[in-house]
């Protein structure tokens, strides 16, 4: 009996510690809308203090991904203040998760006056110290008009 | 007593699920390369063999994100036979992991005769039915020569 005991309370814990896919799909997709509403005004700060050390990161003007939190502080601190996106689209995001991590993809429009930018984006996220961090970022031009 | 061997038992189970995050990289960067070889010869099933029913995939040529796995097999069998790549370079190749989900993230070049195209590449593979499958990939060009 005593061991019954103990085995549900194991299984209790683990099952208290996951999450539902709908409460870390809300909770991932808010920390990323808050995160781009303050890049949108200029302050890369909100993206920043949610990214890991670790964090990896590709955007199209890059020259190969970049590796860890400084090196993003450093080509974020460079753009603090050049940023002004009137108003954004975030298109059907959709995160998948396991307990401790997930990856969060959308489709974004970013409108600079009437023009509207379009862009891929795909953030995994991973529990650091109980909180959800950013340990990979990857943005794209949704179809750039290139020859390949 | 009883109780104190069923704890150790429990843990040691779960640990022994837990693989290292060197051993899940390895297996993941060869699952990855061995998809791609086939991809380069012109095979697309390499990599919608490993991929999950919820796979989200975006390219730099597709309008928006696409879900799932049918609608990335009719995208791939468009191209069966078409692809053909000479050589490639998976450069500095990086996986995140917990023991149930990964994040592989690389810069890609292939070759086709003498030119190579750049590309940036993120994968998020999750475990489903105790088998490494991807239920994300996001290719696109490294520094693509457009006005933004």
């Amino acid at each position: 009996m005593k061991i019954l005991i103990l085995t549900i309370a194991i299984m209790t814990s683990v099952s208290t510690y996951s999450q539902d896919n709908d409460s870390i799909s809300k909770l991932i997709i808010g920390m990323e809308k808050s995160a781009l509403e303050r890049w949108n005004s200029g302050d890369p700060s909100g993206f920043l203090e949610i990214s890991a050390k670790d964090v990896v990161y590709f955007d199209p003007m890059t020259e190969q991904r970049l590796d860890g939190l400084d090196k993003l502080t450093e080509l974020y601190e460079k753009v603090r203040g050049e940023i002004h996106v009137d108003k954004y689209d975030m298109i059907n995001p959709k995160v998948q998760s396991v307990d401790d991590m997930a990856v969060l993809t959308f489709n974004l429009i970013s409108y600079i006056g009437e023009i509207g930018h379009k862009w891929n984006c795909t953030e995994v996220y991973r529990i650091d110290n109980d909180k959800w961090k950013i340990i990979q970022t990857h943005w794209s031009f949704t179809k750039p008009n290139i020859e390949y």
